[in-house]
């Protein structure tokens, strides 16, 4: 195998065999392969696709190359939910304890926010003294005790990917399907699952902007879990306009409680019950949807899910006292009101600009090693489908974030507004849920 | 300017204004923008292609990156010829100096074989003493005396295409006319010339294997040369036989030797008086081809051309009494025919073939570090058009190396056998020169 013949093979549209897709990413960990070698093939990757079965190859080559967690002995069906992320997406918060008070297993390993878009560890980071970062030892007892555990990557998972990722942001190489694909999975397949529930993205505010490149994404996935025997549903999910009503750590953790509470906006709702009920579908837990909606009802109903959430938050080192009083979690110190200049009905709200914007607050990273601050955020008062009078707010900014690269209230404030479009009727909000990709 | 926002431009079709280019290229030089970038821009390119601006940008950024020779204080009009390679092209060592026995300024700066193809400085250095290596000022003297000097690429001539195409290379993004073009003139252009003759080959022992790719390179080096202010004149050259009878560094002297007397193959001669009379016309020596071809063939009947190589040769550290005597040359110590099968005649030889087997006789590289032998190499008893009868011989090979990467004799013999296509009827011999790209 010589690296450059395997770079001008799929340069050239031909179809590499998995031995060889395995030999170049060992090589590339190993340091035999070159940084500059896997460069070209993946900008050749991008122009050329990749089959199925190369794709499959190289989220396992991915996968074998760091730990790969064996949840066998523990009872219970594993199964964890993806979503391609977005703005304001806080599912995972109320699904994992959700399902878990249902009897799934659900062993979680997220990722952090970048750009426009939110991450979940952020989130839970929100909670003080939460953990993210636990012994694989640790992360099987606390599964095995409460059914769910939400951590992130360890240096030991998918290290190939780590690497590839690191590579491909800085050589224009991230927006490329099979690529994409394959480093989600190689992922998720290390978490020793039995089944996954995926939530591709489409939209303003999402990484995939037109339905065909989602659907696309979301047959990809699908196909790589598959292809590892695993049980997959891929749903498309709306991201127009953010999901709930806030952006920001410590709101969206406030909103999560509030749902788990049997309150919550109903685009954020409705996403949660239908991925959570998919979990629950997929572990065995229910004969159909609507038992299994009827269940994941019941979980958040009788408090069971809050419970859930509560002793995991407790197990991962983080205050349960917050959770039980959302006033103890981290507060900006500031407001401002973003107000409608005239009447009329909201439209549309850009969610990457509310994105943007909530970054610009200091809720998020505009580089991997930038510092968030948890309280800050955006609360959107007006959602897609709402009136609003002139001079009625918009949105609240809690703002008061100081550090390097926070941006002053007022320019975050016209963003806002300039992410909203405001028109003469009622436009009714579309489903947040798009439907399901076979 | 961020490297990976021009690589996305440039691999979403987008054209890149040449401060872009200038700065991707002068980021490279310095190690601000990674080996990985630039090798993903390469391949983005190798995709998308470069408008013929972006392709004179960047090959003024690679010769900007090092030493232009200012050659202007030297009377006389300054001509160079590039080939951009084949088999058996001993055309400059002959070229050089019949051109500066007719009056034109030859500063020739020369590569070395590689594959299947051979390199001036190479059969240059088969004549005992011969140095490639010489100071800029030595270079401008022996010019400024003797009309030609033939040598080597110094480090400080566009060092960012050196760089460059090592990086090439081994990503498998070679293959690009706009980086082939920019490279080679960027090269050129450093030389202080003002008009430039190409030789660009096409067929089986040529890098452009199709015509229309032969074509497009042709039109490229042009434009990039005119958009330098210079003259410049493409000729397509055929390399589907080798050029000439002789395949070898000592041998390819002996045979430019015999054309320096007045004798050598028809297609050597043809090929050779087309392009030296091109010169002579774009240094404004003759007033149309007809005269420039009179002038091209009256230095060679009179013996200046041989007197200006002798000349040459000496000033350069060579003995001349090896060209006087060719019997002094580098000669292997052995010999084996490869016989006809059968009788009939030539119908074609694969010069790629032909180029193969003269380098695993030792006569060539198959990697750059790779020591070559000047006196082996083969013989072409029969050209395309030529009878032979069964036992006859239609080549020779001059045998002998033993270091690391020679093949045995016989093995080669096969190999040299193989690339000869004989038939029943004789087929005349295609036109050397294929005529001019406008």
């Amino acid at each position: 195998m010589r690296a450059a013949d395997l770079i001008r093979a799929k340069r050239d549209g031909r179809t590499l065999a998995a031995e060889d897709i395995r030999a170049l990413v060992d090589g590339y960990v190993d340091g035999e392969v070159a940084d500059y070698q896997m460069a070209a093939f993946c900008m050749a990757v991008f122009f050329r696709g990749m089959e199925p079965a190369e794709t499959a190859a190289l989220a396992e080559a991915m996968l074998r190359s760091g730990d790969v967690l064996d949840l066998s002995d523990l009872p219970g069906v594993k199964v964890d939910k993806h979503s391609t992320g977005g703005v304001g997406d806080k599912v995972s918060l109320a699904l994992a304890p959700i399902a878990a008070a249902c009897g799934v297993v659900v062993p979680m390993i997220s990722g952090r926010g970048l750009g426009h878009t939110g991450g979940t560890l952020d989130k839970l980071e929100a909670i003080p003294g939460f953990q993210v970062r636990l012994p694989v030892e640790r992360f099987r007892e606390i599964l095995a005790r409460h059914g769910a555990c939400l951590v992130g990557q360890t240096d030991r998972l998918a290290p190939a990917d780590r690497k590839l990722y690191a590579l491909r942001d800085v050589t224009a190489t991230v927006e490329s399907i099979p690529l994409i694909a394959s480093s989600i999975m190689s992922k998720k397949l290390a978490e020793g699952i039995d089944a996954l529930v995926l939530d591709v993205k489409v939209g303003k505010g999402a990484f995939m902007k037109r339905r065909e490149d989602a659907e696309a994404l979301a047959r990809t996935l699908a196909g790589i879990g598959r292809s590892f025997g695993k049980r997959v549903t891929a749903f498309l999910g709306a991201m127009d306009e953010p999901l709930g009503r806030t952006v920001g750590n410590a709101l969206e953790v406030k909103e999560t409680l509030d749902l788990l509470r049997g309150g919550g906006p109903p685009d954020l709702v409705a996403c949660t019950e239908e991925l959570t009920a998919e979990m629950v579908l997929l572990a065995g837990l229910a004969a159909d949807r609507d038992a299994a909606l009827a269940r994941v009802r019941g979980a958040v109903a009788s408090g069971r899910a809050l419970e859930k959430l509560l002793a995991i938050c407790a197990a991962q080192g983080g205050d349960p006292r917050v959770l039980e009083d959302p006033s103890r979690l981290p507060t900006a110190p500031s407001r401002l009101e973003v107000r409608a200049p005239r009447g009329g009905f909201v439209q549309a709200i850009d969610a990457q600009e509310i994105g943007l914007a909530a970054m610009s607050l200091g809720a998020g990273r505009a580089r991997v090693d930038d510092r968030i601050d948890p309280a800050v955020g955006i609360v959107l008062e007006r959602k897609v489908g709402d009136a609003v009078a002139a001079g009625e707010p918009l949105a609240v900014l809690h703002h008061g974030y100081s550090g390097p690269g926070g941006e002053a209230p007022d320019r975050v404030a016209e963003r806002v507004l300039r992410a909203y479009t405001l028109g003469e009727e009622r436009r009714a909000p579309g489903p947040v849920v798009l439907g399901r990709v076979e």
